[in-house]
């Protein structure tokens, strides 16, 4: 039998890609396309790399490029191999099904779409959005195609990240997802987890303004969710909620980058490049996926730390975030205090 | 009995703090001054942060600044307080003096210098240097000012970061920590040590042409150097060493600010910005003291990321340094591939 999910999986999350990069291709009809890199991966899978970058050319200064976005990527990776027996371990906190011993490695595979976005202009927000799935099978016995899948499990999420808070923006952000979840405890337990998951302790703020995070979404017990609490269980009805926030990214985001904003200054995007400072903080200390991509000696460096910004910056001891009454100070309140957004 | 090597410390470093701010204020008049921060820590302890900063104001943009500096750093901080049973715990490893007892905290002092000068120019070396003085004492008894010390030791070095390869800066920088150690084989053990310290495994290569880091310097065997190497053991002998290496700090240095440079280009500007993404990475991902500082709750983390640059690049799959050749795939070859200096 062809393991079907695997397939719906990867037909979903080509298509996806496919999708959100044409969207922010037709934004910005004169910017250079999107580059796409395919890769094979020598231990097992593909992956499609697209990526959005504009570097300027000889006697061109960054400031003078004028595209809608400054660099943004898509990425689809479907990829196969051999977990070895401390990682299968680590994974048994939230898969019981999984069976263990210290000498058994068993295959895994894993699908998945990861995208990140930084527009140009200050008033226009970064966006992060990730969908995979993840299946465990015992080793394949002669005459099989694969094992018996031993544990499965869907996660991905999104969130928005602002430099300047526009209420509006966050609102039919949140609204979106939350209508796509079409289960308002869920979006609640994902919108707490998103919070909680994209923070920055050590400078006591969130990273944005949040969105949705979860993952281990199977049919087992869940840690994070009441069992009281209804949600899809089986293989089937995950992915098609999983399906229908993917598919939701679009119409979440892509209304923001077509409203009309103000002029911004040097000031404003000075703001901007030290909350990208606070953004690639997040990534390279906090981030499961880079921080697992950064300890893994065969992995596509290149695609892990895609998500960078284009350019950052750090003051010591700004004083931009501290004065009252300022927008960058608004900004900094809500992402000390995330509020309830629909 | 007064501590006297507390003391001595403390004295070293604020005069070495002072005499460098002054060599760098001196190198660029017009320029602001370093910004002078005291600041207190409430647990116990003082510090000096001098900090050099430029940031445009309304209607300039960064690239209309003309500062020999692009941002720096010199801090002293001397602290004391208590470690808890599992800090002592890990310091065992390499003080066996230590006593250890799951439910004993014990007392500690800390007193260092950190140091990190971002030049603007892309053709001058970004620089670090650190040094300190760690002690454990017993609990003091009723009556005692202190506890008895039951282990001590000493760290530091000091390693430059060009963006482009200037061999006579390398070499120069090298010769002056290798005289100023006055012991050839010590010098190769933290020439080595800081090889491996600074590297950014994930990108396979070095943050800079390295220079000297060592750690753990006492009368206590070292795990890193043979027992047949001659090296300055006892408390006084060691801080003769070490003020050595810190006042060779700028003979080391700031030569390589007072040479003639070629004018630079935007590509120039852009191979810079690349480089202190990668400076970024290495400080955010692997420095032990950045790490620490980031799980320390009360932690003062204007300090520990101000070794970070003003700004940094990262681009996808940049072509920058991959053309053979050219003077970035130059430094690229040495980053990948340490050569000796002197």
């Amino acid at each position: 039998m062809e393991n079907s999910m695997r397939k719906k999986v990867e037909r979903f999350i080509d298509g996806l890609q496919d999708e959100i990069v044409t969207a922010l291709e037709q934004l910005d009809p004169d910017a250079p396309k999107f580059k796409r890199d395919a890769w094979i991966r020598a231990s097992g899978g593909r992956g499609l790399s697209c990526v959005f970058a504009c570097t300027p050319e000889a006697g061109q200064t960054s400031s003078m490029l004028q595209t809608k976005l400054e660099k943004a990527g898509v990425n689809v990776s479907v990829v196969h191999g051999i977990l070895p027996p401390a990682a299968i371990k680590e994974m048994r906190a939230d898969h019981s099904s999984l069976p263990y011993d210290e000498n058994t490695s068993l295959p895994f595979f894993a699908a998945g779409i990861s995208l990140v976005v930084h527009p140009r202009s200050p008033f226009e927000p970064t966006v992060h959005a990730n969908y995979r799935y993840f299946e465990i099978t015992e080793q394949a016995t002669e005459g099989e195609q694969m094992g018996k899948i031993v544990a499965w499990w869907f996660g991905g999420g999104s969130d928005l990240t602002p430099s300047y808070l526009d209420e509006e923006d966050a609102r039919h952000f949140h609204k979106t997802l939350k209508d796509a979840c079409q289960n308002d405890e869920l979006y609640s337990a994902f919108k707490k987890w998103c919070d909680e998951y994209f923070y920055n302790p050590h400078r006591q703020e969130s990273r944005g303004i949040g969105g949705l995070f979860f993952d281990d979404l199977s049919n087992e017990k869940h840690s994070r969710i009441s069992e009281e609490v209804k949600r899809p269980r089986e293989p089937e009805e995950i992915f098609v909620f999983l399906s229908r926030l993917g598919s939701a990214f679009i119409p979440s985001y892509i209304p923001l980058l077509q409203k009309k904003r103000g002029i911004h200054t040097d000031h404003h995007r000075r703001w901007q490049l030290l909350r990208r400072g606070r953004y690639v903080e997040f990534n390279l200390v906090y981030d499961r996926g880079t921080k697992f991509g950064l300890k893994t000696p065969s992995a596509r460096i290149e695609s892990i730390l895609m998500s960078l910004p284009e350019t950052a910056r750090w003051e010591y001891m700004s004083e931009l975030g501290t004065e009252p009454g300022s927008e960058e100070e608004k900004m900094v309140r809500v992402l000390k205090n995330p509020p309830s957004w629909v």
